[in-house]
């Protein structure tokens, strides 16, 4: 059996999603309360907002199934859709955008995994990379680069916060500037995995980066601004000739529905929306009519501001209480400084620890936790680059607090039974 | 602004979708009777049918909207759907499939894309090609690879039938044989534009070619077995470790919601939920609750026996006697004979006659045809490789019978008026 070069890089799972279909294996048939899984990207089952895209999609059922679910529509996005969209954004950021501005999507991945392959990748001037300008960053991005070595990323700095418990990533905006094979800017904001926001003037330094060499510069704003604005310091999204901003309801409460749109230049959208009917054709429809409504009637702003916000700020304290109350005092740790998202992201920077064996001893006590490792573009031909990578773990804020209790406390026992095996 | 070698390809859409834009620019905001589109791939608007995906949506989302709709989902397709279609095909093929032999996409062109990425292109062993083992075929093909030359097709041999009335394309194995760059073989059936069935004897020819290659021959189904059955005679699917079967429910009436699935055996099968995990990550999950639960209940196989295939049946004798009456009599002319399909394919063999002039003059009389060039893969650097090429166009038969009516007449009208043109 033969595969063309594409093959050979897609064929198979990105690392993190191995370590997915090896926890979804492990709890197929358990009882829910056996497995302590606080690896999931799933967003948390939050009542109100499941019952409120329920009545939602009931609400578009009605009123226009045969409409929608019984007829093609167009790649670009239902119309109604769309112009909730422009509507939307143009009255909350005053922007000027309208439909050609705008491309809906059977997810948002799916659009970031277009965007990267319209721009960066084998080109007739040469090879061109999809550039992670901070290191780590959503693993999934590693995975929807059709050729082995189609990414890279910049190694980021770090610094410690005085009272010693936080940490935070800093751009190396120097050893981006050096870079000469950048195709596109990629960047998570909120971070999966380190819930870190980017800030405006870090935002602005981005976009004259990407201006100069015209190359899009892709914000993923799954966790952020305007929904579900998971984070606490909100910079709007950038409306400029070389960003393309991608959204998602996934985070929002739907993820199982596959809609994400994104908004940008009409010199990228137009070349998105090709893309796009040449292959999936178009994301749902009747999802698409149920978005639309909560865009126009406020009822997605009100499940944010009053539900989904306030939801991830407590779970995100509750997460660094137990954290900081169970970790061993004489292990060397700490959080990333995270304005949101919803993860903790933990640096355990001692030399015995490896996310790794930490992840098989968990499984071992019936707790998934998300190594960290992933989260690097760490080359084919390389061991991770250096030892950070191998020393944190993510932690998701979306189970419930029970589960969230006894999985922070296993994992503070599990890395203490680590220290002490090796000190011997 | 610089896009990579996939960009230069992907970043337009292929000439039938520019086609389709038109015609959507054209028809945006009138009224429906003011356009008579006969052009159109979406399928008839049953209302028994859409009343019944209307129900099945309806107790997916009372049954399951929170399991679905809120969660992420395994990127083989929801495990329920993925049971009820290896229940379905064992039962009713007597076959042996189990999950592993089974992917479930968000749409059937999806599944085609990325096994045209997975299978053909540019590779360490040189480029391969998915190649059309007939011409025509579903246009579509053309624009989902990836890279500029990625497909090819083989030219077909004609047959006129006795009555002079009816024609068929046949294979030229021979031709197929001796190409060296097959990566994948590809083929609707019944054939979207042609409606012809592959019959038992071509389709155990084509599987003896690709295992001889060892390459993946897929089997296009969306007209066809087991639904929507649009098709006189059905020659079963084929299970066979070179063979993957793409089936889809859009014309079964759900284009809307996207859902294709993929059965084959599991080397393919495990590569193409492994790309799918990579890119658009799972279909939408609350249509495959639907589908899932029109397979187990019956409620599918009834719509189908009862409502589409004699529905499309009707359809097509109705437009067959329409063509039969309408067109002039002193020009030559020939319907292909369809065992199947939503569409009549009409070639028109004279000097005189081109698919794009036709339909340039029939949009000034408010119809819309489509012109048959683009269903052959035609090489950029070369016009259509035969006069035949421009001189079919497809008829759809998805119209309200009023439209068809006055739709066919409308064309045989004008066929008759491009004569008198040609003849001055």
């Amino acid at each position: 059996m033969t595969r063309s070069l594409i093959g050979d890089k897609m064929a198979s799972m990105s690392g993190l999603r191995s370590i997915m279909e090896d926890i979804a294996t492990s709890t197929a048939g358990s009882d829910a309360g056996e497995w302590l899984n606080l690896s999931i990207g799933n967003p948390a089952a939050i009542p109100e907002v499941m019952q409120a895209w329920q009545e939602l999609t009931e609400e578009a059922l009605v009123k226009s199934f045969g409409e929608a679910s019984c007829n093609y529509g167009p790649s670009r996005g239902a119309a109604s859709l769309v112009l909730a969209i422009t509507d939307y954004f143009n009255d909350r950021y005053g922007w000027d955008i309208g439909p050609e501005n705008v491309v809906v999507g059977p997810g948002s991945q799916m659009l970031c995994f277009m965007a990267a392959a319209l721009y960066a990748g084998p080109g007739t001037a040469g090879r061109t990379r999809t550039v992670l300008p901070m290191m780590p960053d959503y693993t999934g991005y590693q995975g929807l680069c059709m050729n082995t070595d189609d990414i890279a990323g910049i190694t980021s700095g770090i610094e410690i916060s005085d009272s010693g418990r936080y940490f935070r990533y800093t751009f190396d905006f120097a050893a981006l500037e050096e870079r000469t094979d950048i195709g596109m800017l990629l960047l998570s904001t909120p971070s999966n995995p380190t819930g870190r926001c980017v800030e405006q003037d870090e935002l602005s330094e981005l976009i004259r980066i990407a201006e100069r060499r015209d190359v899009p510069l892709l914000i993923d704003n799954a966790y952020g601004e305007p929904f579900p604005q998971i984070c606490r310091t909100a910079v709007p999204p950038a409306y400029h000739p070389n960003v393309i901003n991608s959204f998602t309801l996934s985070k929002a409460g739907l993820p199982g529905e596959r809609i994400g749109f994104a908004i940008g230049a009409e010199r990228y959208i137009t070349e998105l929306v090709a893309f796009l009917s040449n292959s999936a054709l178009h994301a749902p429809r009747l999802a698409q009519m149920a978005v639309a409504s909560s865009l126009r009637s406020g009822a997605l702003d009100r499940l944010v501001s009053t539900v989904i916000t306030p939801f991830y700020a407590n779970r995100r304290a509750l997460a660094e209480q137990l954290l900081t109350d169970t970790m061993p005092a004489d292990v060397r740790w700490y959080m990333h400084a995270a304005a949101g998202g919803m993860f903790c992201w933990v640096w355990i920077d001692e030399d015995w620890f490896d996310d790794i064996e930490l992840y098989r001893l968990l499984k071992t006590k019936h707790v998934f936790v998300t190594p960290g490792r992933n989260f690097f573009v760490i080359p084919a031909d390389a061991g991770p680059a250096d030892r950070h990578q191998t020393r944190c773990i993510r932690i998701s804020l979306s189970p419930g607090e029970e589960i969230l209790t006894e999985g922070i406390k296993r994992i503070a026992d599990t890395i203490a039974e680590l220290r002490d095996l090796a000190r011997g």
